[in-house]
């Protein structure tokens, strides 16, 4: 059974403070910098070929997400995640556009190769990444989250990633001792997916609560990336109470994020079990 | 006379959920993306020359807007304007930043020439494209709407594009059966302008209405471009309504576009008429 | 003694509503891009290395921030300052992520090399940069502002620049006649470095302040970059009344720095002194 203590989690988090790298995209560069500073992380979105790697190293952690990216921030992040590797700093793969065209889904099953510590992203990205679908078109997601859990336990046993696949209900699937085990996360609000950023920064948030783990542990690495979506489910419920549209939502949802303490985080429901029917 | 239906524009659009293709500034990228997802379009910015052309094929419409483009993107764009051509999208050029310097004026200058579906500028920019002035300083604009139409007019004649002129009322002309029709919408709010993004998430707006029209014919698209100005003219009132300056204006326009209704769309200020002294 | 008028930097600054050339990282964009237009100027962004020199000859100022710069932003940033300083025009060096690796380091010390009219960055940017310290991580700051006060006369006496450092109490000194002026701002509020680019945009009202002055002395210079500084430390601390988290404040932030008048902005706590124990 799996233990997750999201209270830890959250006071690890502040305590930390940690350093997160991101090579994304320039969409949400901006929301998930804001997003990483309301939870207590620092941002910093140095992607240039030349010293990417070299910042990695002074990092505690880095996301890597191609959604705009160009050749030289290819470089950038292969630079990185080579890095990463080689000074043990965990690092989340966001497989964003996945399917959306030949070039860049090449170099995203690539990056998957390199064994992330994580794996986020929507139903479709999961599935399309685990070579059980098509993609999805930019931020849609058209498979559902219940569906993909198969392709996520094939896809976490074949990587060693957590894969987080992120829905109206989250599930985080990790291998361990053999087993898929899932834990689902319920929150949020039907106004997130209609904020950009709010997928694409959780996986920057990810890597932050990974890189402020005590143990390297994969079910400490399992916690992590749950505290991460736990975080904002109970952040994104509460912004959804008092936004009127989308516009609102932005900013009661970064409101939330920062003012979320640690009690209120060992609030979130949580729902632990195993895929069925995961062909690894 | 031209038959201008917005209730029926604003049902597509939301029934279709076009996929957007914005090659765009970076400066406008989230704003723009929020501005699809809350219209009820969906956005994708991804611009990377090696496989932009490519995603044009399985997106619903493209905007180009040269803001901030690197060579990179000027070659995605080509790609992608090639794309669009050839398969029959509907794509939106914004000339943004033309007359600032000679390299992107030549570039902005070849993309109008590939027939665009609809150009949208601000008045010193329609004019500049057309040959009758010297662009704007950024997203200034130093001549008046009505003044430019005939540039406008002129334009629309050479170009075969639906031509919308953003000002205090906009103003859109389309060259139909030898008469240049002009539509003028009234609405919008002082603040607008001091929002960065308002103009050019309105070409991805003016995108995603032509990429969920009936029919491919001028008068259908010069409908679709239309109501595109009248869901933010409608909107952009409304938000002036309740905001205090600029920052609050951003949101509440956010909230405004999600939250108006077809019934509401079809309230629009709209004007009807030909443009007097046009040259073509 | 050092004599400040703000009330008339204001004023100038509204009257001549300067058009601000930004090299700057795609982070902070758009926030820097609407922090413009709320203060009366008017930005543009444009950095391909093929016209940014040209299109900097019609701007009125120019901010150089290589946060997230590439190589064509690089060479467009050289290009610029080379026209800047042909032309007469103000410049302002932000010298975020020096010292976070090599190449940038290199890069943005040759940048100040180049004569900046300011320099504008938080503790840790300015030790570094003056060759006293090791840089910050990000957007964090590690030094204290008073303690970094003697690197930063340094670094006026050097480079010839008027040097701002960023902190609770901002401090901004200047070689004047052989002295080390200091001016502190007294102001702002505990959120605003949790919105990102309420840093990197201040490097950009410093630019247009700047734009603005009636006169190219060192005192006129030091009058500006105060100005900048004060404009935002009376938003920040009038934003903080009302913001309920980092959010809401980074539009309350917007606003009041739209709202804010000469007469408030003439109300800002200054101290003005000489800087102890400066080694130039």
């Amino acid at each position: 059974m799996v233990d997750i203590d999201l209270h830890s989690a959250h006071r690890r988090l502040g305590a930390t403070n940690p350093l997160i790298q991101c090579i994304t995209n320039t969409v949400v560069q901006q929301f998930s910098a804001n997003v990483l500073l309301a939870v207590g992380a620092a941002p910093a979105m140095l992607d240039h070929e030349a010293d990417a790697a070299q910042f990695t190293q002074i990092s505690s952690g880095l996301l890597v997400n191609f959604g705009t990216a160009t050749s030289h921030q290819f470089l950038a992040a292969d630079a990185a995640i080579e890095a990463a590797t080689t000074h043990s700093k965990p690092w989340v793969l966001d497989p964003v556009s996945i399917g959306a065209a030949d070039y860049r889904t090449t170099r995203i099953r690539r990056a998957a190769a390199a064994r992330p510590t994580a794996i986020r992203g929507n139903a479709s990205e999961i599935a399309a990444l685990a070579g059980f679908g098509l993609g999805g078109r930019g931020v849609d997601s058209t498979d559902e989250v219940d569906a993909v859990l198969p392709a996520a336990a094939h896809l976490a046993a074949t990587t060693g990633a957590i894969v987080a696949v992120s829905g109206p209900v989250d599930a985080i699937v990790a291998h361990i001792d053999g087993a898929d085990q899932v834990v689902r996360i319920h929150g949020g609000h039907a106004l997130m997916p209609l904020v950009i950023g709010t997928g694409c920064s959780l996986g920057a948030v990810t890597a932050a609560y990974l890189a402020s783990t005590a143990e390297a542990t994969a079910s400490a690495r399992l916690s992590a990336v749950v505290a991460a979506h736990a975080h904002f489910a109970v952040a994104g419920a509460r912004a959804g109470q008092s936004a009127k549209g989308p516009g609102s939502y932005s900013l009661e949802f970064l409101d939330a994020l920062h003012a979320l303490t640690a009690d209120e985080l060992a609030q979130a429901r949580l729902e632990t079990g195993t895929v069925e029917g995961a062909a690894s």
